[in-house]
């Protein structure tokens, strides 16, 4: 089968790769119908080392299931499943807890033995505990929508549960990029009064608008903090999601948090440690958020989706197939593109 | 009157200064009849750079109201009060939320122009959203539990609310000063199962397993997260309460919590940066806690200690007068006492 796999900083490869086949008895065999480039890809396409073996790639994707391990019970032959961007066995202490990012059992897609969401085709491990089933056909029209589930609309609720978002909230987002804009239709459908927006890219700006931001400040560092500082009544605001990773972006969002606020940060760190240590500690504010676990909240969003409240597949807007992957890459690298969907 | 100045690292003096009183119609003139010395009065007592002028020292104290301006409401003379470390007004939009260490109008005893704690009297400022008038005599036996509702009970309250501590959590506690001490109260006043207390002082144990730790940990560095991690079947503690301020200390706090977990911070950060952002954001830690608003908690707590179900004052183990004062920060800092009340 096709698979796409990275061999360094941008070098994106679409190659021939042994089928992926049913190997536990907790397996399932998902053919992919749609999947997708993540903004977090973007990190080893800017600084992956060279390898001689590369990295299979994709963590999320939408598919039919073509057979299941004599173990699973949950899904079957023919379903149309979605994936969260990690898989895990749903019985364990942490799946208990709705937190399957840390399953003692689950892992991540491309991780050694295991395909990646790039490709025709994907192994699912402990596929009861990992899949969702969808009650759509293969080719509705929400598959864009429904496809963010596996990852950049669960972030972006995550970064809103974790920001402490309610209604009535002063909320800002901090990344315009596919997360980002799904923080705005999360902070929305939990009520904000006010969703100000951090970003500069035309394209983005609109989509957040659209998303239902108030305001966009478009400033960077200081002159940003400033802005945010105006708009808020010199207070700040109550909830900030930081959907960057970098710790610039981790003082700009602890810098425009009211004191008592929160910061919801889901953006990759990119950096050791988290600056503004004594400025956050004396204005009390709270630094949540990780990894989202997108298993807990496919089920809270996807009547969402399907009766059309929220439309995260908006994010989308490109569409590709699975051999022109690699500019795919380069069109969101070039930020040409904000979230890049594939159809095998 | 007389009052204690610090001068520098290690120099605290008992002066004679202006006699305390009434300049703004919201003040209350207070006469005081305990005091205290507070762990974080050694950070300057180890190194504060040498001063001409001296900075009034002291912010936990019980007096009685000998006077109050023209616009105090609460509290008239005679009766007895408690003061939190911080004064507010009460009526500011953080007072409201019951946020006062961030009170608009609100500042710090012993800041220029107000006095300090640790002498023979005070002016309050904004009296009404300051002082509690406490429903006892002013030599009440439970005095001493009765002060630490100025600083220490709330501040280990705060710590346990900013890590969640929830009925049945195992809880660990960073830090075996009088704050870490009042952790513990509070871990157990809120339910948690299983309490550990990091901390190597034969005392200070003593005090914490009378207080309720299940479990003490004496080692440090990598060898007590191992332990910890042994303890709680190698998952970590819900949550941690983080006591000390030290760079290492939040570290050692960040790696021995649960994936899920919380840290509450209530050790005044020593250092610019909380270190592990990347193992706490994949761990999915939430990191809360700051100066704790214990104006808000004064009055939750305030029946505990009335009928004897907590007993936070048993953390004073020495008494001094007022002269004394630079033995007790000695004997504090030297660790021949853990906290040391002051009848003036």
């Amino acid at each position: 089968m096709r698979a796409t796999l990275m061999y360094g900083a941008g070098d994106v490869r679409v190659e021939t790769v042994p089928d992926a086949r049913l190997i536990e008895p907790t397996d399932a065999l998902v053919r992919i119908t749609r999947s997708c480039i993540c903004g977090s890809d973007l990190w080893p396409y800017r600084k992956m080392p060279s390898t001689e073996t590369g990295r299979r790639m994709g963590h999320e994707f939408i598919g039919v299931v073509d057979g299941v391990g004599r173990d699973v019970r949950t899904v079957r032959r023919g379903d149309l499943v979605v994936a969260p961007f990690v898989w895990s066995d749903g019985t364990c202490v942490f799946c208990r807890e709705g937190l399957q990012t840390s399953c003692l059992h689950g892992g991540g897609w491309g991780s050694p033995g295991v395909d990646g969401g790039q490709g025709e085709a994907v192994r699912v491990p402990q596929a009861d505990g990992t899949l969702v089933v969808l009650p759509v056909g293969r080719d509705d029209v929400l598959m864009p929508s429904l496809l963010t589930l596996s990852d950049v609309m669960g972030t972006g609720h995550h970064a809103a549960l974790a920001a402490r978002v309610e209604p009535g909230n002063i909320v800002a987002v901090v990344g315009d990029g596919a997360v980002g804009l799904c923080g705005v239709i999360a902070a929305r459908r939990l009520g904000a009064e006010q969703i100000i927006m951090l970003g500069r890219h035309a394209d983005r700006i609109t989509r957040a608008r659209e998303f239902g931001a108030t305001d966009i400040v478009s400033e960077r560092g200081d002159e940003a903090i400033e802005r945010v500082r105006e708009l808020t009544g010199d207070l700040g605001a109550h909830s900030v999601l930081e959907c960057v990773g970098y710790e610039e972006s981790v003082k700009t969002a602890l810098s425009i948090t009211r004191a008592g606020g929160a910061v919801g940060r889901v953006g990759v760190p990119q950096d050791e440690s988290i600056p503004l240590a004594k400025a956050s500690f004396f204005d009390n504010i709270t630094i949540g958020g990780g990894p989202a676990p997108v298993r807990a909240y496919i089920e809270e969003l996807l009547p969402d989706v399907l009766e059309g409240r929220i439309q995260p597949g908006r994010v989308f807007d490109r569409v590709t197939n699975l051999e022109a992957v690699p500019d795919g890459y380069r069109a969101m690298n070039d930020r040409e593109s904000i979230k890049v969907m594939i159809e095998p």
